[in-house]
């Protein structure tokens, strides 16, 4: 079918990629004309026939103004389906936005990073059996080849709603790792921490795709010398604990993981500072000076 | 080659059957006359020719105990395997006991559950190389069919290490699973729980081993209605994280997800109700009964 | 100084006492009109000389309308005193709006509890200079007798900024003690558990108010066995965690006692069933059944 | 009356001039002769009237040494005294030991650090009636003036028992205040955050000794500039973690302030190593090269 796609990095690219591959017309639109087929928003809107169906795959911090541009040049009956990493909360408003002008929206939530082109993007659909439906035969195409990796996963929300859980537990899933493995580099008795996680990867209880891209940047660099101890978090680990507070959810595991995250960033810790500053008063323990 | 299997559970059972299928000689001793193959452990090391190999799949309460007995009955140059889930600092002074004389030790960390007889089990060994050697025919039978699914992670004791870490991991990883469902169950968005895990299966960052069965799990009892929020803990997490505070590495994640397990088996909080004391003390908040 | 008083609550109410022993003039009201001086609202502000200033000390989920309520019948020059406890992220477009209309504005934390009536309410204030300046006299009497329980924490919204991190200390604080207690309870070696804690109560690093507290309590049942093990939360444990969250600071430690009252709450809990089913999935190992 | 004393550091140099100011006769030896009344443990038991008592003050790694020395120049009904930071599990096997050739044994734990001359030190300890009967004498005046800050916490162990979980809560409380510093220090509104200390100090929730003594360092150095955000940990916040384990007792927060010490002390982070490692594997996200 056609689909009208805004948005080419490296995520919707790809996807043009699959899609075309699958046999789909795909009218890729991007700022950058070198990644674009069309010149502009409006070219893409007029060549594509009515009802039309839109997929945004951009920055979360673009997205409203996109939806916006795009609301003002569709028609009665179209969809637009945004594949971004926006925040469930924002896809009621929106949608109902939308509605009100007679387009349809959609939220998708993706997984599938830059794996996804050859073994396909999972897919987490939010919006109305009518609409969902008549996606399908995208959803089909971008989707891995098995029984598996796609939901319909509720009304609009729901699907960008999953996979914020997916990131928040996707955090939980590999701070697990990571302690283990400090743990085994810790360790006297363990020579061959590699060989551990290597061997894990079939017959073991802990066994997954995180295991194995472990076992692969370790036997690119098996004491990860080149790498800093620093990651950022990207808004759904973050809105996934945001989202356990507000229902009364314990979250330990995921909000630790978040939590590393955060000090993982920072030169020094003013918290650290307030603990060393107690000791050096009650105990005259040695403190470290800056 | 022919080997001594003490202890034909669930574990030693399947583990027999497996090392047949492979063509090996298994000589199985249990207490359970209906489980052995031979009337004590004497008859067993009697129908096994020097140099020996007995590997012993006891629960970790009488493993001290059986290969004293063993110990007694072997000569000059035999090998006790220990594949039970020993703790590490265990393997050491035993392994220390039986050179004394003259046999030798590994021990080996076996993952797999009910799953293994057909899939294999991984091994995690320690011992020395000459050791470890020798068992290998033994090892190459019962490890899965695939690249992966043993290590020899080092010396004595680096087996149960290795086993134990790995037994930690599992926690972290299934509490994060854990605390996702729990919020997608209490979202008001998502309709479609089981569909969601379901869906993670391919495709996504999250799919593992774990996540295939917790799908399993919840197409049978979509709701898990049938299961008290209950369970236990078996040794290897505690020692993970007893390990942790050693070696002074950072675990939150998988000291929360132990932690948690302690809690599921509270009928009620002693430390909450020292909260709810205070809030009655300082606040006049309601506080709930007994 | 003439103060209008809104709210005559268990807080309210005593506040109230304390101005009026300070000789202040407060005028009150109370939609019941058993605890009010004036029958409305509209005749508290006629009973009060301009400039006049208003504190507002109700619940939070009526203060916004008590504010609008309220800036319809003030004038230019009239200041409202919020003392409730609302999310800091109000108090700005709340003090824009009543500006707007020639109305000042400062938020305040008051902590204290049923003690503050006799031992003063600490008072973290947030507000223009000038505003503050002009309630000082109100603050100088309801702030406890000596040198500390009073701050001029920063603009508009510190105040109740400076009460919200106060309350997620005091989440802390509680759970340390508490779980210190669950400890000693548990331990086989410590006869005397309510005794340790009374001795602490002098000469120890942890001696604190909550610690006296702690004492009365286990004074009146020494093993608590008339309380539940179950606490609410009010607003300001969870705000503390979600700004803890927006601005990146690692807080592991209040967000713990924040997710073990949720957990207090829960009769059974969907995360501990996720993981029961895991472990039977995997390991056939014995669950409990409802 | 007669008390031996061993071991005149910062503690027991202090206790000595408490206890000589209220009148006791103490003979203390220390291997600095700077310090030492006696030459010679030798000495110092020659100068004491049967039945005798000594109190060991030494760092735990020569406790058990002394106690030898000791035991071995002792008679039969003489007692010894331990105030330092044992492990309480040590304590009984040692008791045994004395036991057998007629010394009795007691177990102090000792709270007050360099304050503790002035204040008093508070005391929890462990032993038989009739020992503790013995000494109180001397309790009574090591320990502060009012009713509390002693407490016999039960038999032999109890007394280091009850100081390794006051120690644990002390981290717990400690960190509870740390996270709370830390985020008044990241928010754009508060802009006196050591005034807010300093105003809690009364009629707060949160008042304790240890806000004091933040609010005397924020005072000296109000933004902590001069010190490392780094702390040592000296024991007891390990063991009341692992007792924890042991006794499965759920312990977040005493455990994630013990964590957060760990990480304080680390330059590099392995965890967060594998964390960016697996975040560019899958996801090819930008990562942070040493």
């Amino acid at each position: 079918m056609q689909l009208g796609l805004v948005g080419l990095g490296r995520m919707g690219g790809n996807m043009r990629e699959r899609l075309r591959t699958a046999g789909h017309e795909v009218v890729g639109y991007d700022p950058n004309p070198d990644l674009a087929d069309v010149a502009s928003l409006a070219e893409m809107v007029e060549k594509l026939a009515t009802p039309r169906a839109v997929w945004i795959m951009v920055p979360a911090g673009v997205t409203e103004q996109t939806v916006d541009e795009l609301a003002a040049l569709l028609s009665d009956g179209d969809i637009i389906i945004d594949g971004g990493n926006s925040r469930y909360s924002d896809d009621l408003p929106r949608s109902e936005r939308l509605n009100a002008v007679g387009v349809g929206y959609i939220d998708v939530g993706v997984s599938g990073g830059v794996w996804g082109r050859e073994n396909g993007y999972a897919l987490m659909v939010g919006g109305s059996e009518e609409h969902v439906e008549r996606l399908m035969p995208i959803f089909e195409s971008l989707k891995p080849a098995g029984e598996f990796g796609f939901v319909h996963a509720g009304p609009v929300g729901a699907g960008h709603y999953a996979k914020m859980v997916h990131n928040g537990i996707e955090y939980g899933l590999m701070h697990a790792y990571a302690e283990g493995y400090e743990l085994l580099c810790k360790s006297e008795l363990v020579t061959n921490v590699p060989g551990v996680f290597k061997s894990w990867r079939e017959g073991t209880v802990v066994r997954s795709w995180l295991l194995d891209l472990l076992d692969i940047a370790l036997e690119e660099d098996p004491e990860l010398t080149s790498l800093r101890g620093y990651a950022d978090d990207t808004g759904e680990g973050r809105w996934t604990v945001e989202e356990a507070i507000r229902l009364a959810v314990p979250m330990n595991v995921i909000a630790a993981s978040l939590f590393a995250r955060f000090a993982s960033r920072q030169d020094d810790s003013p918290a650290m500072k307030a603990i060393a500053a107690l000791r050096q008063q009650f105990g005259g323990h040695a403190i470290h000076k800056n």
